[in-house]
């Protein structure tokens, strides 16, 4: 399956136990001698009865990671086409807590991201006094960014245009920023009109990737914590679009966006 | 399937008729929005009843190929997991002409790949008078080769040991010398002994590769024509082993290695 051009393998461990070590995960992710993918998803029973699912990611390497926005729209559309499930709103264990998946009448998929935070500490992001914008030398420019906690660390830097260089050469320098010690994902975000932004988003570790989930709930809230957006803000990234909606300060981020099924298949290992 | 990391989607379309436009190719070819591969191979009914398949190839843009010795194994392994023939040996029609495969008890498969031929325009190749060895200039360097044709163009040069950056630097150098007017693949061999080479391959228009069939046999032949290696040789490439036979001038090139399947699925286009 995939969201956006960010690829899964699903499975389901719900009608039949399945269990990956991580070299078998290793081999599954092999793009020529394996399936290949960007994450591997899988779908559990519940361990709390009250739950719909246990929700388990896996990176290529084996490593089991946190939270994925894109895999999670994959999910919810995989319960539902193999009748795991018929219901529209699923609730959902993660190694995270709980997340809930809602699948719209056009087969959209809204997940709730949880609350964004501008804590500095929560990124971390060091400060000597808290403000709304830092400005930050990087490569002999002031560069202004406002920091956010999606439950990971992003900073957000509006522009007035998308640039290949610009983007490439200032994304490398704050991503790994002395103020950053846990490094961070850089959005660059240019605002089309009030609940319209086109962005690109350099990842931690990782470089420009197509559609970062998280990254476009980053430069939505930080738009609107800045006055700049409205509440229901249409993200257009490399990838396609994400609809993002947040109410202010204590509500939870809604990204809504496609999931497709590209393959279904047998494998033995 | 994968052979030596070389990965293909095979499709039976002897049980059932299968057409694929330019546009699904390139779809099925993407490797996050498809399923992903190097080529496709389509196994069709043979147009001539004597045959046993006919073998249609294409690349990820759409294009159709001429031939592929790493698909070749694959194509077998398919015909007889899948029981579209229970024969050993299985011969086939390419674009290019009848071809022979026969499946060893040991699963792995021989691809007759034909007469190698040393004709410089064969390749083609601009000589003043036809040589053993040629000598060319490049970056700086006086570079030794045997120019070959095993149905594309082979430069192979012997080297004392196999370095990434000479490998880089010359591959490229050599990959559009003049002299070459439709370019070529460059061999770097390693000589072990009389029996056993290693081999880096920088194909034509993409760059070092994992395990280039026709590279191997390129090597294999030109060091047996040279006098270093005797009639069977196994090639070490950075993907895997192949064993390649080659009796002398007059005989066909034999291509002895492994096929896998990967897994196998549906897809809807």
């Amino acid at each position: 399956m995939h969201g956006l051009g960010n690829d899964f393998v699903v499975v389901d461990a719900v009608s039949r136990k399945v269990f990956f070590n991580k070299e078998q995960i290793e081999r599954l992710s092999d793009r020529n001698r394996g399936v290949g993918f960007d994450q591997l998803l899988i779908v559990e029973p519940p361990l709390n009865p009250e739950m719909d699912f246990r929700y388990r990611i896996y990176n290529s390497d084996g490593t089991e990671v946190e939270h994925c926005g894109n895999g999670a729209r994959c999910f919810a559309k995989f319960v539902l086409d193999k009748e795991l499930t018929n219901k529209s709103i699923i609730n959902v264990e993660t190694r995270k807590g709980k997340m809930q998946l809602r699948v719209l009448n056009d087969g959209q998929v809204t997940v709730d991201m949880g609350e964004p935070s501008f804590i500095p500490s929560d990124l971390p992001f060091t400060v000597d006094k808290v403000e709304s914008i830092y400005s930050l030398r990087v490569s002999d420019r002031n560069i202004e960014i406002t920091p956010v906690s999606v439950g990971n660390p992003h900073a957000v830097h509006k522009v007035d245009s998308l640039d290949d260089d610009y983007v490439a050469t200032i994304g490398k320098a704050l991503e790994s920023h002395g103020r950053f010690p846990h490094n961070v994902n850089v959005g660059f975000m240019q605002i089309l009109n009030r609940s319209e932004i086109r962005l690109r988003v350099y990842e931690r570790g990782v470089g420009e990737t197509q559609a970062c989930g998280t990254g476009a709930c980053a430069a939505v809230v930080a738009g609107i914590k800045q006055g700049w957006l409205d509440s229901n803000v249409v993200a257009h990234l490399n990838g396609g679009d994400l609809k993002i909606e947040w109410q202010g300060d204590g509500a939870s981020i809604l990204m809504t966006g496609p999931a497709a099924k590209v393959f279904e298949g047998q494998i033995y290992l």
